[in-house]
């Protein structure tokens, strides 16, 4: 639903540059610190953080909530908790209290540059779930690892496949990531070897944050299923391929991805991304009931991976859309739930590699270099298959209209080597 | 480390059953909250719990430990957080205290009777693994589903394999559990349908509860791994065969078992299972040097299902042993963190089905009608080779050498219609 914080005529008293991710229409939530000051709940405007918990003791949301304890958390879950109708009305005042020509609080010690705080996990994640859900990345891996005429199994166009990750190992952008060690089979090798992962890739993902509790043995209709969605992050699943490929079967991958997950500090609301809704590719075969889904439950997000090489430049390695994802996240979220397995908030449930129908669309090096035959190559003329170590990875998501911009900021992290 | 809380021949004020599972000598710990009383922290003694939270406040634990208000809290992870120093410390004075001719706590209000007591979910976990460690589990199912041959897969006698799981739908002994719904692929059928599933299976598991955290790219050595275990529990892994078999190529098992577990409300201790100490199967091929284990580091624990129909009796439809799993803990704690992935106090590590040698041992309905072929017949003449709606589950764990019990409880759920 467009509303008046849609608006692109009104700015921000706060200076917003026509680039930025973060005007006024987007709002997103994070959590931050300061030299001085533990975590709290705060909002990106520009290149500032609005100071929600200080807002709150100014008395600004005493109309809408009384307890301001929600907005001095370690993380955003007992605000998430409030639901949509107080969400909404928060994103409202703040949109107020920022809009240009209001004196509310432009005096107020209320903001922070960007450049000066810490960013942390905005949520504690109690389940994290792993999607599969682009036709295009699920091909390509099909297409590489059993050829053209068996790439996608027979589930795939049947149901949003999906498994278990590991929560404890989402870290917040700007957490470095030792190359993990592990088991491998080599090529023609009769036994496995221990090592290092020598085929380090990384996933452009984005994932949504539930916003929603359900018990046990509920489910939630593909048709409402956002009203249990709080917002969307951006997500780098790294992988490490060879213990990946040897340990995956029968039970899926294990320790070839649990060694860490990359989200984005700030989570944007489906609120603010409702100017860029559209609708999902067209499914065939038409998709059980439960999973059937019309209208415009996705978004128009462009997303782009960057590399930076050690004391190198950024290149530019991929660039995709959300939008072109075959499953969206309310079939996504009723498949995960069909079953009456229950949801909390704070669950990520992540969309598995966004790849478009290009190859400068895939979402990994795994689908760019073509399992290692042909390895992109760099700005500076250096070539990659797989990450090298000191390679830092930089996900960036945003829509964009011509007259508005809402974005995501970055997923950032550098590979370290193995410790 | 065998010490004085192990002398069987010290016996407790507290009356207690030749056969009961929790002498003096055992000692487990959960969540209870009573008529009035709110969560608390509760011993097992016979066949009454002793309050923690008050034998605290009575300052008996005052030369351990300052702070008491981990005996107050809803999970046992404060106090596991305290490390195993302390849990000796407080094991030994609670042994003390309830040994026959001490006073001191005879007198006060300290004790409940067990069936006026409501038990909770002892811990709060983050990340729950299951792995898959039975070879006789995995040769079963490899025999059904890819014929002798080709039973284990190359991967499995390298390697402790396993996945990640659903904490959150993860309940308390005596929590029913729905019949879950979802897509199913009829044989020689060319689309799935959707539906309850027809194929309900339990799977007889332990499991251990992580006991000290570890940070993102540390890994546990084996031969270290048992200071970062606190104890065991039983493990029922309620599984959806029908959903499963159509979901889980090739990201591994999803709905058809994330739907509900069920855990014991007592947690075992590593102290307290000392006296049962044994050593794992012999392995060959001999493991890589990361999972090489020497020494006892497995427990001769009798393991039993009894299943028990709607307005029936209960049969015993399988007894196995924890002794019997291929890998131990330690090399499944190591293999979990070789890569990095950090772990935190409350995370399960359950063991996946724990079949033995023979019929009569096999930890599924599964393999006990050998995928339906031979049902199983009950005591009242009743055959299942599924479960019927209704049917109750009860996992029982004990140690027994004679002179000694130590026991874990039952591990209970009924399975009802779907919703």
């Amino acid at each position: 639903m467009i509303n008046r914080t849609h608006n692109n005529q009104i700015k921000s008293w706060v200076e917003v540059d026509k680039k930025s991710d973060f005007p006024i229409q987007n709002l997103p939530y994070g959590i931050f610190s300061t030299a001085t000051q533990s975590k709290r709940v705060g909002v990106a405007i520009g290149d500032q953080v609005l100071d929600l918990e200080a807002v709150a003791k100014l008395g600004h949301f005493d109309s809408i909530i009384n307890d301001h304890s929600v907005f001095s958390q370690d993380t955003l879950n007992n605000f998430i908790t409030l639901g949509k109708q107080i969400h909404s009305a928060i994103r409202e005042c703040i949109f107020d209290l920022l809009s240009e020509n209001n004196p509310l609080i432009q005096a107020e010690n209320v903001l922070f540059d960007y450049s000066t705080v810490t960013m942390h996990l905005p949520i504690k994640i109690g389940d994290y779930t792993d999607f599969y859900s682009s036709e295009e990345h699920a091909t390509n891996v099909g297409v590489m690892f059993r050829g053209k005429d068996n790439a996608l199994l027979p589930n795939w166009k049947q149901m949003p496949v999906g498994y278990h990750g590991r929560s404890s190992s989402i870290v917040v952008s700007g957490t470095d990531i030792y190359r993990p060690k592990g088991q491998k089979m080599p090529p023609d090798a009769e036994t496995p070897i221990y090592g290092a992962s020598s085929r380090m890739d990384i996933e452009l993902e984005m994932g949504f944050v539930v916003g929603k509790s359900t018990a046990l043995g509920e489910t939630v209709k593909v048709d409402a299923a956002e009203d249990y969605i709080f917002g969307l992050l951006l997500f780098n699943d790294w992988s490490a391929r060879d213990i990946q490929k040897w340990e995956y079967v029968p039970l899926g991958p294990f320790l070839g991805k649990n060694f860490g997950s990359t989200v984005s500090p700030w989570i944007v609301t489906l609120e603010a991304l409702a100017p860029f809704r559209v609708e999902s590719p067209v499914q065939k075969p038409t998709p059980l009931p439960y999973l059937q889904s019309t209208g415009k439950h996705t978004f128009d997000i462009n997303l782009e991976v960057g590399l930076t090489p050690k004391d190198g430049n950024k290149t530019i390695i991929s660039r995709s859309n959300y939008k072109y994802l075959y499953w969206n996240m309310c079939q996504q979220l009723a498949h995960q739930t069909v079953n009456g397995c229950n949801i909390n908030v704070g669950d990520v449930c992540a969309s598995g590699t966004i790849s478009g129908p290009t190859k400068n669309s895939f979402g990994s090096l795994l689908e760019l270099s073509w399992n290692g035959k042909t390895p992109i190559v760099l700005e500076d003329g250096q070539e990659r298959s797989f990450l090298e170590d000191y390679d830092s990875i930089s996900l960036k998501g945003y829509c964009d209209n011509g007259s508005l911009r809402i974005g995501f900021g970055e997923a950032n992290g550098m590979l370290l080597p193995s410790k």
